[in-house]
């Protein structure tokens, strides 16, 4: 076993050292991209990938190497900052019952953590053009620089690719490469389809609230964001462990259920977080999102009350908008949303606790305990 | 070995059965992807993917069950009419010497024909929007449909997750599944390589010619083009045989050669071919393409002819494009084209008989003889 290297000793919380052991493994990765043999590349093709990766996949990790707390609360909650990606090291560390890895093990774990960075950034480049976004995290987003434009259709592509790329080259001949493969795919598959419920559901210019119903709210919310955010991280830490993944059923369904009730709490931070504290200015009425707070408001509203909501949610008028916000008051989703939470917790504990495997419950807890009563 | 049945018995030629048992075979894996446990599809979601596939891969096999003669020609030209996906039945019939295959060899060989049809269909979705293009073999592109718009993007991902999708359940298993994964993967990053090449060479606002050569020509035609129409089918049939690719280099690199000769005569046919005869009206002049005859003018061209082709290439204005033709006519480009042509068969068949087996020779000639001197 080689000696472990810079790979942090904060068991499930992901440390310093762990930030910057996978910092480092990122130039390495990108190094190798950018002499693939695949493709004899141009002075000038060179620089556009390089500087696509600047943009796509840096961008999200924000921190210098002398991290502040401030960066390292950032790290602690998930939903940017690498947390994705980051997780594969915690959760592989978990499974083994080890604080520390060997650097080929270290190398690995970071390694498919950065794969599942790269499908996110291939999902955001993509979802920023279908969705006509101005910026993403503060930023411009990379189909808006004036040159690229639609260019970036195929430098998606391109970010989906680099992932074959790289687990060609890192894990071809282990004994779990082709179930890695379909992995990835499954799941891009997965989110894609969820991208396409979404994308037809909230469609411009057919604006139906009839069709947002809780089934279609959770059945977008599982497809688009759970499987790539919460499952693959997990599954990729069983495959490394050498694990098949079709014992592991129960373990995928728990984190698809805990990765609803994430993007709910998003749902719900959008209209009640501080926009201080989670970073953006929510806009999910104006833009006539299916959000878990309109479903429930629909379930609950009388007919009067649904009138209100037809006439004025997908409005970007600060009057209309303000009417939504009065009816969710009216309709007490604040308390509505705070049973659910404390109802999703419990059923999950309880999920969790049934499973066989101490190393697994940990997992998936560190994963829980994260998103749990998040603020941001 | 299971009956032999509806799968033609013209080697080389692909007969009206083989046609037939092919667009049946597209039935089957069409149904298998409308009914993937993957994912839950909703009425609407089923009837989107539904359209697509209906529009991008069927529009592309206009034939009857009861093809004319007219049709049999269409398929004997490379370049359109699943030609692509049926070379792959006929280069493994070759390979193993059978006119006939058994059913399982025939539906797999079909199968990986279909893929390969599936991500040419990947590739045109998003090239149509990429290059703002308005029509697609007569009927509009796929983003222009009113209700599509961006969700094309979306919907050009799926296409190419269907080829997951297919290879996974009917491969999954096989010795060479890991083999298949990659090469799919390998030409893809090839491909999406050689378009990113090509728009940031043909890149609108920079117009500049003197970027333009026959260096730059040749890389953009092998990696976007070569790659996946000329030497992917072939790879496949050689999987299907149990062939493994590290034996075929040589394969490779004449199939690259004759993708790129394929290239240049389609450049030649978009300014010289019958236009009632290649289906279509060449605007490679109106468009700044990198187009061979560009190429080979600035290479030829004094130092006034030069200040020609930079002040009318790339203009929409019939003057501008006339001058272009007139330039190339004085330049003599038909007699080089010719002169190419020539020189080139001469090579391949010399590379081809260097081969040490005659089945290969077979499946490489087959392909030659179905684009040398075509007309369209």
């Amino acid at each position: 076993m080689a000696a472990a290297v810079g790979n942090g000793a904060a068991p499930g919380g992901g440390g310093v050292d762990t930030k910057a052991a996978f910092r480092q493994i990122y130039d390495a990765l990108k190094e190798e991209l950018l002499t693939d043999p695949a493709f004899q590349f141009t002075a000038e093709s060179h620089q556009w990938i390089d500087r696509l990766l600047l943009f796509m996949c840096f961008a999200d990790m924000t921190f210098s190497l002398s991290s502040t707390s401030q960066q390292m609360i950032d790290y602690n909650v998930l939903g940017g900052k690498c947390n994705r990606g980051l997780s594969v090291v915690d959760s592989y560390k978990l499974l083994k019952g080890a604080d520390v890895l060997g650097e080929e093990e270290m190398f690995l774990a970071c390694t498919l953590g950065w794969c599942i960075e790269w499908l996110q950034a291939f999902f955001l480049v993509l979802d920023d053009i279908m969705d006509d976004s101005h910026t993403r995290r503060g930023q411009p987003c990379w189909f808006r620089l004036p040159q690229v434009g639609s260019i970036a259709v195929n430098d998606g592509i391109i970010l989906r690719n680099h992932i074959s790329r790289i687990l060609r080259r890192h894990f071809k001949g282990k004994p779990y490469y082709g179930d890695l493969l379909d992995l990835f795919n499954e799941v891009e598959f997965k989110t894609a389809s969820g991208q396409l419920l979404d994308l037809i559901t909230t469609h411009e210019g057919e604006k139906d609230l009839t069709k947002y119903n809780i089934t279609v709210h959770r059945r977008i919310v599982q497809y688009k964001t759970a499987y790539y955010s919460f499952y693959l991280p997990v599954a990729c830490a069983l495959l490394l462990s050498g694990e098949n993944l079709d014992n592991y059923g129960d373990v995928e369904n728990i984190l698809v259920e805990m990765g609803t009730y994430f993007q709910v709490q998003d749902d719900y931070l959008d209209c009640y977080g501080d926009p201080q504290f989670i970073g953006k200015i929510g806009t999910d009425i104006e833009d006539y999102k299916c959000s878990w707070l309109v479903v429930q408001a629909l379930e609950r509203a009388d007919e009067k009350q649904k009138c209100i909501l037809f006439e004025n949610y997908g409005k970007k008028d600060p009057a209309c908008v303000a009417k939504v916000k009065n009816l969710y008051k009216e309709l007490n989703l604040e308390a509505v949303f705070q049973d659910y939470e404390n109802e999703r917790y419990k059923k999950l504990i309880a999920d969790i606790e049934a499973q066989p495997s101490i190393a697994v419950q940990n997992v998936l807890k560190s994963f829980l305990h994260k998103i749990y009563k998040r603020q941001k």
